[in-house]
């Protein structure tokens, strides 16, 4: 996506070797014409597959999965809980998540009566690293009896592995900026 | 608004004497198209107000406050964090918030450089308890020498004092249901 690559060249800011920082208009501040216009490439990438329902984690990928899931029908959105609340009483399902970024192995949760068997469930997220939360995601759709659509990422860093893996287990990943390289504020797309 | 009371009185559920769990369709699992509604009726009822920006606090706020947007001109949205990312290195503003759910004293963060003086904010949330975190959203706004153009919240629980403490305090509260009372499984609205 052009523009999206614009934009990251223009505002986003590589940090360091291996981090975007795009608060300004993704993760802190959303640009929400522009996440529109986000929701509306996913539909046209993934045109043609059958989405029954968006499944995303919290916090950053909540934006883009209601703005994309207009363009899918308006179908339904859950998002994983990277904490289980006091108010999830009932059956879950949990996938862990290694960050890489914190050095840490997190879990998600998903409430069982949200996922359904034989839905075809759309992967939505912000970034894809080592792809370790698409995995979580895709487990857990799995573990539901329902089937990966596709797996649509705003940016992938490829360099660091995630993209190939998941395309390894035989998911259709669509990145709409892929960074094939950076370092200290330069970034080379795909 | 009619169609969410019924709502909450069909799939809502009342927990105890003082919890709704709308997972179903706000909190876990989004019902993209009726999201849509609300943020129209956010925007019907702040008819007429200046509107530069949305500030809401993940994750739930997320969904909402960018379903409203598009009915606010596609403001931006600005979502307060709950615990400070380690990408965030800038300025920030915070302001304490207290859980009484979890009775734990938090701190929400917004990076300084995405408000800014003059500026009309709108606050968004899902529910309204005892208005800690709206409390701690417009004080934040305040910090930035913005204005609070008003509150919209889903569900207030008017019982838990929340929405009189806001209003005392100046502000414009409007809610799209406002439960007088609640005692397992039955609610009152207002």
């Amino acid at each position: 996506m052009e523009k999206l690559k614009q934009r990251i060249m223009s505002e986003g800011l590589a940090v360091g070797s291996d981090r975007i920082n795009v608060d300004g208009f993704i993760n802190h501040r959303i640009d929400t014409s522009f996440m529109d216009e986000i929701g509306e490439e996913f539909a046209r990438r993934f045109s043609g597959v059958k989405v029954d329902k968006i499944l995303t984690v919290e916090a950053s990928g909540i934006a883009i999965a209601v703005s994309a899931a207009r363009y899918f029908g308006f179908c339904p959105v859950v998002f994983a809980k990277k904490a289980r609340p006091n108010t999830m009483t009932e059956g879950v399902y949990t996938a862990p998540c290694m960050s890489f970024t914190k050095q840490t192995m997190n879990e998600i949760t998903v409430a069982r009566k949200h996922l359904s068997e034989g839905e075809n469930v759309l992967i939505i997220d912000d970034f894809l690293a080592h792809g370790e939360a698409s995995k979580a995601l895709a487990s857990i759709v799995e573990m539901a009896g329902g089937h990966v659509a596709g797996i649509g990422i705003v940016i992938s860093k490829d360099f660091q592995g995630g993209k190939a893996a998941l395309e390894d287990l035989g998911y259709r990943v669509e990145t709409l900026a892929s960074v094939l390289e950076m370092d200290n504020g330069r970034i080379v797309f795909a």
